[in-house]
């Protein structure tokens, strides 16, 4: 067998591998090319100027020289990467399970042997580098000071009966997500979905929370944004009561805080995930709170103790029962517990944390505390 | 032949195909069946219940149901998508382009005939209806409100020399995309790049700008903001100068005026895409403004006149001379002439248009103007 190549065409906006590879931001698709460690990035002639300034590749390859050499211009671009790599002989692909199945066909049908791997493609992407530990650090700063001036606002505001008042306003969940992106916009990060959700929307993980903020029950701020710079993401989630919590509240939101930190406490290079998750379920239910099917929905600790994030909110490695990781100094993963229980509501925190040799780096900055006043 | 079965495994976040299938956000992968018309989703119990509300489908199918069901599954979703074809009697699947290598390689294997349809998969998402339409105005209001915050800050700052002062501030290019990017989040809608490029940062259409805009050269404000509600985009440009222009960029900038309004004039059902291109360029031409390479580079029209959008910003119709496209009501296209010379400056005018029988419904709400004194 020859050489081989490496192959993308893509959106390095949608596709982490490639932005990882190319350290380079694109909204429409590029053809990315690897051949025994050197990089081709083809552009178009819009692009090259950029590419050449930004891209951390061997070679900016011009895509119009090649467009006027290519015979059957509606193939468009299987005909390209055919050209392409017929000139640098190459008869061997690898390609990431997201590869397009119409450019795989038609190079499939040219002759090409085509290796498909699952994403990442790149596996040294779940070993983060200093550089990108600092990326995320900074993401994670960005929260803090978002979230910060939420709960500023929720100091401010009044109980009136339910609801939550800011002055004459009644305080929303899409209050609080405007208020929250807005400040984050301010230090290039964006989060596309915030979670802001309290009462009975709080105990479904995956409402993102719509309407009044109900005062006395615990409500969930969750907020994973990417820099619009760099493309890294941060992680974090809080629970806060607005008013005054209640005994069973209370002992929600602790057991849910020290399964959280017992989780961190676990937490080092050499550890299964999936005993971490196993741990803090067992903690859980040693206190009384059991997770499964109550009156006919999903209550208890029904999710994933945790994720990898970088350039994807959720990418390798899991933290949980349902897959055997070992935690590997560099790794970055969340610590998220949660409890979910119809008459008490939801509570769930989390941490984005650094993997080290003896334990991790937390790079969450925001303290943690249940009512506000 | 049996029965043919629409597939898509992916995001509709990233996939609009899917999400105009379904009318539902969801930022993780999910499997959607399309049957004699009949639209199957099927969804983790996290999601069910958002499903059963929120999605315009007339089967919601639990993946867990399926999960537990299938042998062997390191192949995952391939062995899921077998399993739910076979009980539906299914050998025929049309998949788009964007379907992954991956699993049309497993399902090839299984034995299944797959048709790839290049994107979009539904070429009637090229016709708006009127609910699409007033989605892409709302959008469309929003970037008039955030663009004339800009103005208005522009309008109350002082030239200093090359640079111009909101106080004591140096007005940048990145001040003001946060500026107008803060004001659209108000209005839930989101412009995850714009371009705000003075001087000769301006020339390069690719180039989104940085640092100090440049008093008394042509600004271009490009913004394509997307919904976070309902996904739809918009897309307006809007070229501005502060302080006083010269005789050469007021001439640069009513050429160009005049180009877009001969180019919207044109727009209507049955009219070719490319002669709107071809004309325009020709006027340019004969006001003595020519394309191709000057001293090196790309100066004079280099792109193409306009291009449809609606759940991308990006898609088909292209407005272009190298694509004949015949415009049909219901289309919705940007016209975007736009001029680009080192000497002096680029200017870009771009509206969002909804196809008529007899011309267009101008979706813009921004006034044209050039000169900010």
């Amino acid at each position: 067998m020859g050489k081989k190549a490496i192959l993308f065409f893509d959106s390095s906006e949608l596709n982490p591998d490639l932005r990882y590879a190319i350290g380079f931001h694109i909204g429409d698709p590029v053809l990315y090319f690897e051949i025994e460690g050197k990089k081709y990035l083809m552009l178009s002639d819009l692009e090259i100027d950029r590419g050449k300034e930004e891209a951390i590749v061997d070679e900016i390859v011009s895509l119009s020289s090649y467009i006027v050499r290519i015979n059957r211009p509606q193939e468009g671009y299987s005909e390209i990467i055919d050209l392409f790599l017929k000139e640098h002989g190459i008869s061997d692909i690898v390609v990431s399970d997201r590869f397009s199945a119409f450019h795989y066909k038609n190079l499939i049908d040219k002759g090409y042997n085509i290796e498909i791997k699952k994403s990442p493609l790149y596996s040294e992407r779940k070993f983060k580098t200093p550089d990108e530990r600092e990326k995320i650090r900074g993401v994670m700063k960005n929260v803090d000071i978002a979230l910060q001036k939420a709960f500023d606002l929720l100091r401010d505001s009044k109980i009136d009966g339910n609801y939550i008042k800011y002055g004459n306003e009644i305080v929303t969940s899409e209050m609080m997500k405007r208020l929250i992106n807005t400040e984050l916009l301010q230090m290039d990060t964006i989060c596309k979905t915030i979670i802001v959700a309290s009462g009975v929307q709080a105990i479904d993980p995956h409402n993102t929370g719509s309407g009044p903020l109900i005062a006395n029950t615990p409500i969930i701020f969750d907020v994973f944004p990417q820099s619009l710079i760099h493309g890294y993401f941060g992680d974090q989630t809080r629970t806060v009561l607005k008013g005054k919590a209640s005994f069973e509240q209370k002992k929600l939101f602790n057991t849910v805080l020290n399964g959280q930190k017992m989780g961190v406490e676990m937490l080092k290079d050499g550890v299964n995930g999936a005993n971490i998750h196993i741990a803090i379920n067992s903690f859980f239910e040693k206190e009384g709170y059991k997770t499964g099917l109550i009156d006919g929905r999903m209550q208890g600790f029904f999710h994933g103790t945790g994720h990898g994030l970088g350039l994807e909110i959720h990418e390798e490695p899991r933290v949980s029962s349902a897959v055997q990781e070992i935690m590997r100094t560099g790794y970055v993963v969340t610590i998220e517990p949660g409890l979910y229980y119809k008459e008490i509501g939801g509570v769930r925190v989390e941490d984005t944390l650094y993997v080290t040799k003896n334990g991790s780096d937390n790079l969450a900055f925001t303290d943690i505390f249940f009512e506000i006043e």
